[in-house]
């Protein structure tokens, strides 16, 4: 039984005809991906944009049309995938390394559907390292005012050398261990001179559907 | 009568033997670094980061010694120009397109001595345009944010291309007028996902050192 596609097919079915569509990233963005492609076959008629190179190809691959950025407009919803979700809908994503396009298409989305198996349900963010995207002046610095902030920051490595994503940039990997306060800790990584965005999504997600080990599906609206 | 060569030489009094100096950038900071690189000669002892190749190039040229950012550690002072300067202390900076790497030199100085003729004071912010350092991904979608909060955001230009930073990102130069709260104004933008950074300075300037229009210095110490 493969709970990341119950998840996400069941994701799959709040996409209606003339829908524009965020195509997350990653295992189960893949399988809602592969549903929704199975879909326009069929004859829905919807435009995508894609968070990464790998969604993009995917979606093609399925006959999804794919939408520059800036001719799309605001998207109705965006399914994509997490890597922690707490019970007030707070998420942990980006292990990916691709946290600020994900963060981007998801505010630009009137909807943030999160699918998951339901192993990333957690009662508290921060078991799972949360990662910093850093520009790379005088990166030495950023680090040291994430260590003075409690966030035990590793750079995220690419063999011998300093990953870099998409935007050129680097990512601290911080192994908080407990967040107590999601909110608050967005706003004071996103105000230090260095920090470009955060894996933290803050009053985002509106839709969590997690499949549970048994297959059953735990779906949850936020108020 | 150089009303910016007497502000920028009195700060240059500040720094002692044995400090570590941010070297701003633009025409302030200039004769800052000038009558440093002369100090130096007569035997000051400093070591020195700079904001800008340019002031990277006039330092060495003085033989003032510049150290790698990963090697000098945190900052005594920052001497550094503005754009427009208010009575709280708060500054609108990056006119010259630097203020992501301005930031980051401020944040990381003990002290920040601001620097400027008296026609950058100004009672509320905003007249001149405050820049807006963007990612290149989805930027139709962060320009659009700023539309919404009423920003008034342009492209800068560079010819016929959108200008790009040192960090390869845009400026958006928002013609707010006025700036009602500009702290409020701050993390706004900076919680924008596609925003990296801005040139409101809040709560950061330590010391004004302005030259008025007689040749008089007013000098004011944030408390």
């Amino acid at each position: 039984m493969n709970l990341k596609k119950i998840a996400a097919e069941r994701a799959a079915e709040y996409i209606k005809d003339g829908m524009k569509v965020g195509l997350g990233t990653g295992s189960t963005a893949y399988f809602a991906i592969c549903r929704l492609g199975e879909r326009v076959r069929d004859g829905l008629q919807i435009q995508a944009v894609a968070t990464s190179e790998a969604s993009d190809k995917l979606a093609r691959e399925w006959g999804i049309p794919i939408i520059p950025f800036d001719q799309i407009g605001r998207l109705d919803i965006t399914i994509d995938g997490a890597d922690e979700v707490d019970p007030d809908f707070n998420l942990i994503k980006g292990g990916g390394g691709a946290l600020l396009r994900e963060k981007i298409v998801a505010a630009n989305s009137d909807k943030l559907i999160i699918v998951a198996d339901g192993s990333k349900a957690v009662q508290q963010l921060g078991q799972f390292p949360l990662p910093v995207e850093v520009v790379p002046f005088a990166s030495e610095w950023t680090f040291q005012a994430l260590e003075n902030l409690g966030c035990r920051p590793k750079w995220r490595m690419n063999g011998d050398e300093r990953y870099l994503t998409d935007n050129g940039n680097l990512i601290a990997d911080c192994q908080m261990e407990a967040i107590e306060n999601a909110a608050e800790l967005n706003v004071k990584l996103n105000m230090l001179p260095g920090v470009v965005d955060n894996g933290l999504f803050v009053d985002m997600a509106d839709t969590v559907i997690l499949a549970k080990d048994d297959g059953s599906i735990d779906e949850r609206h936020r108020s």
